[in-house]
């Protein structure tokens, strides 16, 4: 009587959820210092000072009317431009406020990238391992997701089995680097061949095959690893991204949707976006957070909590005999299970009170995610639970 | 090759939008004074005083990776528990937190619970006049929107034309009382009438027909008119609800989603709306402002400027001779054409430079709206022009 697809969507719990929650009962029963709860990615570090001063600062001296008022659908101007303006700097663009589309976080870019672009038939592909959630925003365009499995050992792409995904159907393909739940950034070697690929394949098709790359993570990267900048290399890309971890707002639901200035069709993709925005409820983006966008562009928080955290957990890990996949950037660490079903492995990491995910809902079977947006004291206190673990299995 | 629907959305600018921009371009040309732009329905009222404090107090104390962090999906729980408090105090009902769920916005929650709702060849039915994006955001899920004539003389429901348009199809049926763009307000005869012939077609064709209340002007109302509260008419009832009229916060996409406590599947409805919220990519309402409103319930922004203004066009304009249906709530005039064609009358408003939206739109043509949410100054200055475009007409 009621939707079942949406009622089932509602009534089951994710896997990472259910371990959370899981997590804080254990809390409760034993004290929350004793539970090593690495489930969840929201990140623990505070947003930068900036975000504070920057909406004592909005609401001392601005109209209130236009504070909270409404913004065009697409997002205030003065907000567009100094993204805009942000990103051609930093990377040699070509950018106006009319090439970006402010959104309610990243999750919403997606889903409006997706509605914009998804007709009959439609497939798009993405690359395991995969956010879960992936396959429920491009369902309810009616589209399917096909996912590709990643080469094993460095989880970049396995071109081979790309190359055979892609057909006549494709209108987009769907990249994550840094990568939740893997960490991984690709190199630009990679880049350069997927978009080649993707040149060769829209010609042989005879239409235009575009590069979606959800891009939530693009700052979080340690050393001196570099993200490409998808729109340096793919004329027909749309990016995704989010303030939820650069600028530590997660719930605050803020990000833009660009679409390349070199695009093709980017009129019409831009009015295409917009239109899906309007379909799928959206109205415009929050107003507050959007003129503190602008302000706040070029603060991050302490990301150098995440690259402690980083170093730490896969340098012991790896010392006590796990096989981790090196994380360039986002916070999370890939871990190879001792035995095939990550979900046994789960449980019994559970008996030293590790809370950890397996990797199949990522498309990953015989992987876990540990993410490390913790504190430091936390993975420091988890250390003696872990080796125990690696004990287990005969590390 | 990309959506073409969506690209038709995105591309044509809605009427509305087209006579504001066009009030813009006339305001550079002539000056803002001497243009009476009554096109958008922006509340010109400020938050009230209570949202800055609450936003001051929640930065000055509380942990900023809380309170820019993810609530849960459904939202806040202290939040949702204050709503739930504050309506049965109101209104004498029996609600818990977990019969709330925070949107992005009563656009939000309306999409939401439109797709939460609708299956295969549905039908959901709303009355003459409505908000246009009734139309897209019911054919985004793939269901019919019926539109129902009302009543041309107080604007309350035509039964007689309802019950011919509700069928087996049937899934809801959409109120919007104070209505966008009459003013009026259903009364509590229409109300009861209404939902006793819910209530029959129900057990007629063998499903539950839900009501879907929307209501962002419930506080918009004038005199000592009372809005029925639904929940207490029709057990199968969600309401929508926003914070952008009544605490003046339009751009900071604020609302809910409730779901009746009596009603018969209301675990598996309020599953469905948690499902398709997931699906459009919501992930959760912006949580600085969820604490906000857990702060600023009982408050609200000077509405007696909405009431002076009502009180002034109308009766201006009535002394003028425009017929117009006497607004009990939101901040709309609707006012009869005096030539049939709402459009020509509106061109020839123009002339005079008052800028009013023909109803066509709202699918009531023959009519046009004023909003006044706008300066009385300006409604006083405006007056001799409506007295000119009278005198046009004859009247």
């Amino acid at each position: 009587m009621i939707s079942n697809d949406m009622y089932m969507l509602g009534s089951k719990r994710s896997v990472i959820r259910e371990i959370f929650e899981y997590g804080k009962i254990r809390a409760s029963q034993i004290g929350a210092d004793k539970v090593f709860d690495f489930s969840l990615g929201n990140p623990n570090v505070p947003a930068p000072e900036c975000v504070k001063q920057a909406i004592m600062e909005i609401l001392s001296n601005e109209n209130p009317v236009a504070i909270h008022g409404y913004t065009s659908a697409q997002g205030d101007f003065t907000t567009r431009k100094a993204i805009a303006d942000s990103l051609n700097k930093r990377f040699n663009t070509e950018l106006t406020a009319d090439n970006l589309y402010m959104t309610v976080g990243a999750a919403a870019a997606l889903c409006i990238c997706l509605k914009a672009l998804a007709t009959q038939g439609n497939e798009f592909i993405t690359f395991a391992p995969f956010f879960p959630e992936y396959k429920v925003f491009v369902e309810n365009t009616g589209a399917k997701l096909i996912v590709v499995p990643s080469n094993s050992d460095d989880f970049q792409i396995d071109f081979d089995l790309f190359e055979k995904a892609i057909n006549t159907n494709t209108k987009a393909v769907i990249i994550n680097s840094p990568n939740n739940p893997s960490g991984v950034v690709y190199s630009e070697q990679t880049i350069k061949k997927l978009c080649s690929l993707l040149e060769e394949k829209s010609k042989k098709f005879g239409h235009v095959i575009y590069l979606i790359s959800d891009e939530p993570y693009r700052e979080l990267v340690y050393d001196d690893i570099e993200v490409p900048f998808t729109f340096n290399y793919y004329s027909n890309t749309l990016i995704c991204y989010s303030y939820s971890k650069s600028l530590s707002l997660p719930g605050e639901r803020i990000g833009y949707v660009a679409v390349s200035s070199k695009m093709e069709d980017k009129d019409s993709v831009y009015a295409a976006v917009c239109g899906a925005g309007r379909a799928l409820g959206y109205v415009c983006a929050p107003s507050l957070f959007q003129k503190v966008i602008a302000k706040c562009l070029d603060s991050k928080p302490d990301l150098e909590i995440y690259k402690k955290n980083r170093d730490l957990l896969y340098n012991e890990m790896t010392k006590l005999g796990f096989t981790c996949i090196h994380p360039d950037g986002a916070f999370y660490l890939f871990v190879k299970s001792p035995e095939e079903d990550a979900n046994l492995f789960c449980e019994k990491a559970k008996k030293y009170e590790l809370l950890l995910v397996p990797g199949d809902d990522f498309g990953c079977p015989g992987f876990v995610r540990i993410a490390y947006c913790v504190s430091t004291v936390q993975i420091e206190n988890s250390l003696p639970a872990f080796a125990l673990l690696a004990k287990d299995y005969n590390l």
